[in-house]
């Protein structure tokens, strides 16, 4: 796509126009009679529409600020936006057939307006995202309190514009008020046991972006390697990463996600993983990792993080404030799930630590003791941190924690609750491990969750603050990320920001799905089908 | 690509040379010492190879024809499939790049001699694929019976050809003699339930070259739409298609997959099932699916091919006419499979016209009757017709069919030994049913695959005379095929083909077919991975 330095957006809306065939488009409407909307993915909160439609021209549309809008021309989320979503509300515009051109008519304005001028901040847990939309003839204004409502706002007007069979655009008269019931709806990419190109990781977000999903849970380095090049510890990644070279994320790569995923209304969270999941770490950091032993003497072999050793926690509070500086998010994932002790029992130096800190042979206090250490190490560089529920089911002051992620299959709920009642805040992750082929009809298998069917207070509800589809992976890289995501991450999407009751029909929810599975192809997402069909526009990108 | 007008195939080698830097390929010879042959996926039937190697520059290589050889230069076959290794085995070459053009050393060369001038000709079923390999220094020698056998040497030879890690080019000493297990190596693809794009069929055609399959089984109509555009019966696909215009195989599409195949060694197998399975005819040809009764009247809706009308038969006639004319290969599928009765049972013409046959009330009777005539119209027009197994089963006069393709669950070698029992001919599909996602390392179940397993003579084992994948589309389309078939169908390609003793083990087979996943990754096949893990060259593609 050419730059085409804001042509979309109009200052008071005195930009492009063009005469539409008046005529030809009212012949139009009489023949084809009214569209029903198909609804928008996910389901807003509350949606009224009629079918009076209007038609709409990509010579003749722009988007504008609204004259209270806290946020002005320049502002760099909504500008890039607008842009954004001119070319996806008119995916068969381009210049070349461009040839109307007059400015007689008076183009149909997006008007925008926000609460708040946060242009140039992140996304935080705390974003507002609510928006407000209405639709009428001529206009169509969208009101926001951050920049982020207003992006999601223009997620949901490109999904209300079609296309007839004679490729007219239009779009009904509409009125919506909307916000995410969920604070927090993740995805989670695995870089680790598959390198995933940067590019693979933006069209990611864009397919995120489209589905409202708000947290790239960035599980960037693991056993396998250590694509993350830290320029504290470069030997991490230039002896931990499948090459050196070609499989790392470079400080220009990471910046480049976060500040596409900023425009997106999307946080970046990292996740570095320990003690466990660590073995890649070890290539580049010598005495990181403890030394495992057979027959009282090394193995040869290491095993997790070796809590034993001041040298440790020097190095994590090195890297950890690289990383807190990095990623400008107030989150950090310290994950600390399936931590194989055996390594740890076998060593002497271990052992004697544990003794001289009383923790007799309890390897869940050492555990514990090594969390500690890493969260308040984060704590002190202001991050929040997660931990996987391991964390929380070993540790005995929880309160020491703030965010557990429920990832353990069997009864989840059980654990959401446990982890509510004890104060903490809650993200399940259970039912929403796609890295699992299972059959494409099994995305109902996501959709029917239900995370708050638990016993507990509203505010013990309250503390889950979201969810988050797991794609970890072993079994999958650039070549089957797209369709092994979508459209079953779409499931868990609408489960996250929609209203329950509005939702819980798999009935109805099928055909509005099987739609937006073939906007999510037009826009370029490899997302695979959901039973037998068509696309009325498949394959342009395939 | 430019065309090359087969600048790659020398007319006794005079071609294309060059000055390889010698001092620089010995260096690199000292510095990396030998390579092992990682292996060709499948496995050849005898494989002798040694650690002596010979360097390869695109600069200094040529195809060439032997002195004895029945094909000629300008067999288009062979010419083709030079032009393609050329590619495949330099894929890194271009000619922006060739900057060494001298003529000073003696391209390396590999000879071609085929014993019969097929090049104009289909591969049919009793066609050899059987060829030897012989590389030594400065030339390799390739014979075979036909151009088919010669197109699978070529691929081996393609795999032979490694790159050291400055990208430089070898092949080891090595001798091979190969020859196909079975007969037949298929793969179906569904192209009713989804459309698939040409360039789709294309592709997977290609990918089915690297892996020595030989038939494309086309599964091109069914219940949901009928794409094949018939000249005899253009409503069929212009009523029954998902979309008359851009969901359709033209005949020029068609002449293209079969030409594309047959440049490849690939026949093309088509399938027009029926009675059942036939909805979509229905819509371009009235009168020929069964009214269903409902208390004692037409329902509205119909059932399989009515079985009652002569008319029935006459445009059966004369569909299949057309489609023995315009598939060139002998065989011909006639499904069979799946027929509900209900409907036939319901209708009183259907039931007065088995009274009048003496069927009484056995609708076996009635499905053997039905099949025996498509059967002898096929035989009519000298093709071998296949059915899937049910008509086998439901069949009395079993004498009557040829080829049972066996595909039901459950103990699949008692039907096949059941089918070789009577003397029929069996394709095995039952356990390569691959359109259903399981878990990627679930590879090795379709590896360990024993289709002769089963208690019988020589001569009935000999009339299992091969396997196919079968990829249905219910929840398979251009955005998940590759991914979903490829390296899952390579395991059953190399069962199909190679020696069983020699290829009994996962552990081996592993190792080798990662590095065979990535070569497909580096040809543009977006095959799934296998593990954890990393190609050398990947992501070039995606």
């Amino acid at each position: 796509m050419p730059v085409r330095d804001m042509s979309v957006m109009c200052a008071v809306c005195s930009g492009r126009r063009a005469r539409p065939n008046l005529n030809l488009l009212l012949l139009l409407i009489l023949l084809l009679g009214p569209h029903t909307v198909e609804g928008v993915w996910p389901l807003p909160q509350a949606i009224t529409s009629s079918t009076e439609r209007y038609p709409l021209t990509p010579q003749a549309f722009c988007f504008s600020y609204g004259r209270r809008s806290a946020a002005r021309p320049g502002c760099s989320v909504l500008d890039a936006a607008s842009e954004r979503y001119f070319s996806l509300i008119f995916p068969d515009y381009t210049y070349a057939n461009d040839v109307l051109r007059l400015s007689e008519n008076k183009p149909f304005t997006v008007e925008i307006s926000v609460d708040h001028d946060d242009c140039d901040s992140y996304p935080m847990e705390n974003s507002s995202e609510k928006y407000n939309l209405s639709v009428s003839a001529g206009r169509a204004s969208l009101n926001a309190e951050t920049v982020w409502g207003a992006v999601r706002g223009l997620e949901t007007f490109s999904q209300l514009v079609y296309q007839d069979d004679f490729g007219s655009y239009f779009v009904n008269k509409t009125k919506i008020e909307d916000f995410p019931r969920f604070q927090f709806r993740g995805i989670l990419l695995d870089t680790s046991r598959h390198y995933l190109p940067v590019k693979t990781i933006l069209k990611s977000l864009d397919a995120m972006a489209y589905n409202k999903f708000n947290v790239f849970h960035w599980h960037i380095v693991d056993d396998p390697s250590f694509p993350y090049q830290s320029h504290t510890f470069p030997d991490l990644s230039s002896k931990g990463a499948f090459h050196p070279m070609t499989h790392i994320y470079t400080q220009s790569d990471v910046r480049r996600v976060i500040s596409y995923a900023r425009l997106r209304g999307i946080r970046v969270l990292p996740e570095f993983d320990s003690p466990g999941h660590t073995k890649s770490w070890g290539k580049g950091q010598s005495d990181l990792l403890t030394p495992c032993y057979k027959g009282g003497i090394p193995s040869g072999t290491f095993g997790p993080v070796n809590p034993a050793l001041p040298s440790t926690y020097q190095f994590m509070e090195r890297l950890f404030k690289e990383v807190s500086a990095v990623f400008p998010d107030s989150y950090i994932h310290l994950g600390g799930d399936e931590v194989d002790l055996s390594c740890w029992r076998s060593n002497p130096y271990v052992r004697a630590f544990m003794q001289k800190m009383g923790f007799g042979v309890d390897f869940a206090k050492l555990e514990a003791f090594y969390m500690e250490k890493v969260v308040n190490i984060t704590s002190f560089f202001n991050k929040t941190s997660i931990v996987w529920q391991d964390v929380f089911d070993y540790h005995e002051r929880r309160s020491s924690l703030s965010v557990v992620e429920v990832w353990k299959e069997g009864c989840y709920l059980c654990e959401v609750r446990r982890v509510a009642k004890a104060g903490l805040r809650v993200i399940l992750a259970s039912p929403w491990y796609l890295d699992q082929p299972g059959p494409t009809h099994n995305w109902a298998r996501y959709y029917t969750v239900w995370p708050l069917a638990f016993k507990g207070t509203e505010e013990q509800k309250s503390l889950v603050i979201g969810g988050e589809v797991c794609m970890w992976g072993e079994y999958v890289d650039a070549t089957n990320l797209a369709p092994r995501l979508w459209p079953r991450a779409s499931a868990a999407a609408e489960r996250l920001w929609s209203n329950e009751k509005q939702t819980s029909s798999v009935d109805k929810a099928f055909p509005r799905l099987q739609d937006f599975r073939c906007i999510l192809l037009r826009r370029g997402i490899q997302a695979e089908p959901l039973y037998v069909g068509h696309c009325k526009h498949e394959y342009h990108s395939v």
